[in-house]
């Protein structure tokens, strides 16, 4: 792929220096969607996209996420984001602003087996996934040279019993404030609480299942054993309790008794690297809000 | 089914009452969200949920849906329309209101085949179709019995090459101004001008294929010969040009080379029967909006 | 559905008279193809179709299902198993033939869902189901006038913690040695040990979710408080362990946040009949081969 | 990648130097299946697996996959072939025996998109696609570094109106003879009728839509200005007609009004690439029989 390598961000198309999206999530009640659209209107913003949702009309959450473009946004955004606080005071909203022309910086987590992180390089490079891939970091040395053909960095960190706490800290360091999103592309070692802490809904793993099924282990042995007549994977962000995070994504695929497990192995590996890039394309475009242990996608 | 019979219209529940729907479309531009909800907020409706979709932030159409509450809706839906009006100039919309207590009134067309027909009653019984079944138009008398079980009136109208005319008329009388919905469930007559023009946008057909493969007669003859491995179904509403409607609605099922004829009629009556009630469901719920000859879904 | 209830058995089309399917399993060894094939084309009879499955080259189980055409078959079907004993036992062959002529008769447990019941109806009217169903089993009276309606017979028989063990009885009584598959059909009640022992691999249940996941009571409700991106619904053989028999079938649907408890409800509901529609017509078809907890589906 | 590089064929595992394939069609008939069985079983070799399809029972035509493992193939396999001419001739079979120990060499043509191309290349480093890449053929020079990393031939062979005949006749140099399967990977060029015709049924092209929706160039604007709500990619062998010849291989995707003809691509990217590489893994596994104009799958 030497001939397509571009090393570091996406390009910023010159619509984005002035695109912005707002996520917010408060609690339901009348007059939020006027409130937001009307003070986007006075500050003289354009209503792109928009979506809404509320979780249960009787005293539900309400979900929002609102794309628009602003002229001179880089100049006017402190005091756009200033303004709004008496608005998110009303309302009691969580929300956040996010400038398209910042693009977010991942860290891409990987083991041994390759394909979605080849998948995920791929896709990037074909601007599919409009971020910058900052680093990869592996317990392994495996991918190193595949990855630096790409100029990005690859930060090898073996983690054995022994070492496994200084490890996680060399993570923590090589991440933390560098990064706005992990991606776990089939990562094999259980990822520390010190990381998923400051990284909360900002770490996206991969599981080779349709959870909740099959949690933990060797899910397509699993699998295999149980005779499903479908295998799957789950995108999910990481919480402290294994596989047991908020779901961004799942796809399945029909297999059969013909499938022996490396059959079910090799043909889940398409569904992993597929469902793993959605999330990760969903995350970087704004599109998930995380209430509870659930996810609101705008997709 | 006689233990589940409902004659007429599904009962209205007491939130439908203060319920309504708009749907709206316009060229695109700055403030329109803001105008609508404002306006919705000043008359004191509640915004349930709400859907925008722009086709080309550079000079293309705007659509959207929003649900709303609003106490007295009965009394106030008059004045409601009237002060949209300096709105809907404004922005020079196309747009319709909904209430929900106000059930859309539905025809169905059927020939011999039963299975769309049989899909819609049990959909409806079970309360998915939240809508009135006002009749049964056939040209045969094959179901006549079976529909009649329901309470609902069943209209035997035979058409014959030289009875086509008058048999149309008959159409147009029984169902002009007292439906607001035309389903064709495997109706297979061609559908005449003189009832397409008043119910533009406002008849939906099932075609047995996944359009636009397989135009026309025997589609499924037509898919065997062409060794297809998928076959599918398609939701259209009517018009003048034979299958060349609008698509509402897909979907699709994987067939293999053990797949004769016969056995691609049989998985294909699932996939019709499931594509017709979603595209049904969703023009009861008010969820289309056609442009040009496309729809934009909010689902 | 009244002009096209048919009581009783589907009709026997002439070609069934003389064609037979036999289902064999045996531990894998050499000529096993060849010794079938061979004892058939000896016999004078026609392989019409024939599928084979080895679980393992090296000293795993062979799977066989072979169609055939024998004239004068029930004249010479006793003598053709008889020859048949010396192959048998020299593979350690379990094994049997069926005769399509002798259509499979079928009880229908249900409770107060009636849409698996309706489906396994309308597509027994409409011929994709070709057995016979002699009788629909209900621990409440609901569906009696409309299972009466196509002149099957109805037993109602109530199911409480204080009569469960007559209940269970009187089951037993009805169905023992008169039917040859029970279907439950969301019979929302535990079967006993006593109707599964002389009904092993005869007894399909459809589970309302993507077995494993959600194994128990209210799987939607489940599903909804994971948060899963994916329903599903399982065909199942009943054993001793609830929702762990062998696996026959499965599906699924993308559902969205958007779906609250009933809306996943709603959706799962058309999977669920479509599901257990194909796993009786697979057994009815003698397409399964049940080995250890797992099916081998010939389709 | 470049850690990966394994030039040249897939490495010959232990097992598959005594392993074979039958692919064998011809008019239906009694004992065709006996007679092939036997004839294996006589010689000394043990089916592995073995799949069989009659068309239609009555004058069909009936196609066989049989796998069997033989002592010694390599020394016995020219006398294996010259002893199944009598049964052969006696069945008018038109047949083929291929050696797993002789992986099939495979020239991959591409023009500027690479996805499919990296597919394929993924696929066969992690072992899926059991075969030689023997070269890669492009009319662009885009490929080239990236192709050559992995050890494989690039013939640049750029194609002009004027240099056609020339270029057409320099692809048919280079690959005639030394490879077994020509995959068009996104090659935009019509292929000349001097390729097809040494290559029937051995030129696998992948057709970015659901054929026969949408013959001919640029798929996705037809797609998008028709509205259809699924899209789909189709793999086939390459014949005369555009777009026309056998079917191996379809899949597709949901999308809805908010994609946009580049949404389109990228999603059908992810689509073309998956259904190619599995008709290209089910013509190297020997899994595909041609009759007319439509194929046999057994997968």
């Amino acid at each position: 792929m030497e001939t397509h390598v571009k090393t570091g961000a996406r390009p910023v198309k010159p619509y984005e220096n002035n695109r912005a999206r707002m996520l917010i999530s408060c609690p339901d009640g009348p007059g939020i969607v006027a409130a937001v659209s009307h003070f986007l209107h006075q500050h003289g913003a354009n209503i792109v996209q928009s979506d809404q949702y509320t979780m249960d009309p009787e005293g539900g959450m309400f979900f929002m996420r609102v794309e628009f473009d602003l002229e001179q946004l880089e100049d006017r955004v402190a005091g756009l984001k200033n303004d709004f606080k008496s608005i998110a005071d009303k309302f009691e909203m969580q929300w956040n602003l996010y400038q398209l022309s910042k693009k977010k910086k991942l860290a891409i987590f990987v083991s041994k087996e390759d394909h979605c992180l080849v998948e995920l390089l791929w896709q990037w490079q074909a601007g599919d996934l409009d971020a910058e891939i900052s680093m990869v970091v592996s317990n392994h040395s495996d991918m190193k040279e595949y990855v630096e053909s790409f100029g990005i960095p690859y930060y090898h960190i073996p983690v054995t019993p022994e070492t496994k706490a200084e490890a996680e800290q060399k993570q923590l360091d090589i991440v933390n404030g560098k990064v706005d999103l992990i991606v776990l592309a089939r990562y094999m070692q259980i990822v520390s609480p010190a990381l998923i802490q400051p990284y909360r809904n900002r770490i996206i793993n991969i599981h080779h299942s349709f959870l909740p099924a099959f949690v933990g282990g060797k899910p397509y042995a699993q699998a295999y054993d149980r005779g499903v007549k479908i295998i799957g994977a789950t995108a999910h962000y990481v919480t402290e309790e294994l596989d047991g995070g908020p779901i961004i994504e799942q796809d399945v695929q029909r297999v059969s008794h013909r499938d022996n497990v490396s059959e079910l192995k090799r043909i889940g590996r398409t569904i992993e690297r597929v469902v793993l890039a959605r999330a990760v394309k969903w995350h970087i475009e704004d599109r998930i809000l995380v209430h509870q242990n659930k996810t609101v996608v705008f997709n």
